[in-house]
């Protein structure tokens, strides 16, 4: 290998993920010499750093010179002009959750310009757009990595990827696959001892930053609907949209429309006993309610929502905000293949990038 | 990329793995055009196959025809001379359990032939032929991979080198580390229930073929502390050995040296008081005995024996033969990153073998 080999790095987004990244891209940047790592853009939505010349901005002084920075950031098709015509192969690291620079991802594809992102959107909009990346990297030979638009850093995609990769057969995806729905059902209808309140458990979860400022936007299932559109995809499932199967809503239809997240969280233990009727059925059956996605492949089914498990099931066993997620195959049986653990967070959301930036800079430097 | 290039593999060994591979390969092959994956070479240790011109041999009859084949295998180090010859990368593809085919691998390395294997042996053997092999991948940039030498087809392996490659550090490994002993313990000392005694177990664990034909093999928890040598290596403890560190054996001290595996179960019953004892006292505090392996890297502590866990504990509640591994890290904290399933079986490991073949060939082709 030639130690004359480098790589261009372009950062778009400097929020939670994307802060936590660029700490671990410094520290590989640092350990491995070559190829070498340039971040030669860093832009938010609002400003941008670079050098025309490509040279290399200081990873580790990225964010605040970025405060401080006077230049607007590029429109995202410069972006890719930028890039493609850099001295070397070039990757985009999207840390945002925008919609727009996941359109670009089959124009930058299309021009040998690789991808990683945490970004569910590009995966789990429409088909076409799904279709659009995959043919784009595969005409190119462009990298499209993302593995932690699924479970964070935890290895879902890479796993299923293997699974499909080397010819099993994937029967059924089974999970908790929110860290929020995770917290609240953990926390509401516990394996031992007695829940709180449901309207309790949401303002709980907000007040410790398990949802987002507005929780409506974790109890709509859309979210979830996502993940499980990306895992069906990469199953070999069409799946069309993440509104094309059936996703429960927990939220009241009365407070779809309230102005607020606050005017919601204050209205909503009005409706608490219709979360409290489905935990008592449960609890008649000796069991505990989840909040669930499934996909079974060979009835091409997709679904999202309440179910009921057996207390020692491992779905009800499990603890504060962790995901997990069973893979029944062929090959496994009827004992699936398992992965647990924290499904969200800035540390183990940006590990499952700087993951898949190493893994990329392998294929294509 | 151009549709010309092409692949060079060797498979040595032909046993339940090595079919289970091939067959996988040959998928594989005809799925992916492009690199054109060629077999060039298979051996068991008394015949081989192979054309001088490297002309592509049939992977559907390959394992017919070396029955047929009038050919013995090649010395190790011709092997090398032959791979380091080909027209285009070679990998070679070790699915024995052999010493001498691990020994094989720095000299391989170092001529730029890729690894890809499931054989425990190189990695868990001395320290130096660990760091052999390493530093001579590094040197000409061949690869090496060996994700099921732990956990059969687990992503064991490769999510223990993101962890730390992305900067993780990793503060504790635990688990069950072998199927015939997660079997045996999950049927002896079940969560709920009363398990057999324990001769009982071992000779109805070896009649469903889930141990060595001798059951002092799996008994003595050498497979277990190799594959504990090879995690901790990679956390980055120096373990000079599996012998380097507390391995609790099984096997009455009275047994050890009886003639054969049947003389053994013929006189185990004589000692079931002892795994007796050791439930009763693990019952005692509600608990469950399990066989596992567990490395502290902080005090580089790294050990092998009988553990007690709680009933609800994920250790305790395992099924049939599923290994488990939970990495404890900082930045999963205290709810650890858990990886579950089916540790053993051809198809399975051999899975492995041909996920790490399909991440080899996209970085060398």
């Amino acid at each position: 290998m030639s130690a004359a080999k480098q790589v261009y790095i372009a950062v778009i987004g400097a929020g939670g993920v994307g802060k936590c990244f660029l700490s671990q891209l410094q520290a590989l940047a640092a350990r491995k010499p070559s190829p070498k790592l340039n971040l030669a853009y860093i832009a938010t939505s609002r400003k941008a750093l670079f050098n025309d010349d490509y040279s290399a901005l200081d990873i580790g002084s990225a964010v605040d010179s970025l405060a401080g920075s006077s230049k607007s950031p590029l429109a995202l098709s410069q972006v890719v002009d930028y890039l493609a015509a850099a001295p070397a192969k070039a990757v985009l690291v999207d840390n945002t959750s925008s919609q727009d620079v996941a359109e670009l991802y089959p124009l930058a594809l299309s021009r040998g310009i690789s991808i990683v992102t945490p970004n569910k959107k590009a995966f789990s909009g429409s088909y076409k757009l799904w279709q659009d990346i995959f043919s784009a990297a595969a005409s190119s030979g462009a990298k499209v990595y993302h593995e932690s638009s699924v479970g964070a850093g935890l290895p879902v995609i890479s796993t299923l990827k293997d699974l499909v990769e080397t010819g099993d057969k994937v029967t059924k995806v089974e999970g908790v696959f929110s860290g929020t729905m995770s917290f609240l059902f953990n926390s509401f209808a516990p394996t031992e001892g007695q829940g709180g309140k449901w309207s309790a458990e949401v303002k709980n979860a907000k007040a410790l930053g398990y949802t987002e400022p507005d929780p409506r936007d974790d109890l709509n299932g859309l979210d979830v609907a996502r993940k499980l559109t990306i895992l069906a995809r990469l199953a070999g499932l069409p799946v069309e949209s993440p509104t094309s199967f059936p996703v429960q809503s927990l939220i009241p239809k009365e407070l779809e429309s309230v102005a607020s997240g606050d005017e919601f969280l204050e209205k909503l233990p009005a409706f608490d006993q219709q979360l409290e009727d489905i935990k008592a059925e449960a609890e008649k059956e000796g069991k505990v309610v989840r909040f669930v996605g499934s996909i079974d492949v060979a009835t091409k089914s997709v679904k999202v929502g309440l179910e009921k498990f057996d207390r020692s099931h491992p779905i009800a066993a499990l603890k504060g905000s962790d995901n997990i997620i069973s893979f029944y195959t062929e090959r496994y049986g009827s004992n699936p293949l398992i992965i647990q653990g924290a499904g969200a967070g800035g540390e183990v959301t940006a590990m499952g990038v700087t993951g898949d930036l190493i893994k990329v800079v392998s294929q294509i430097a």
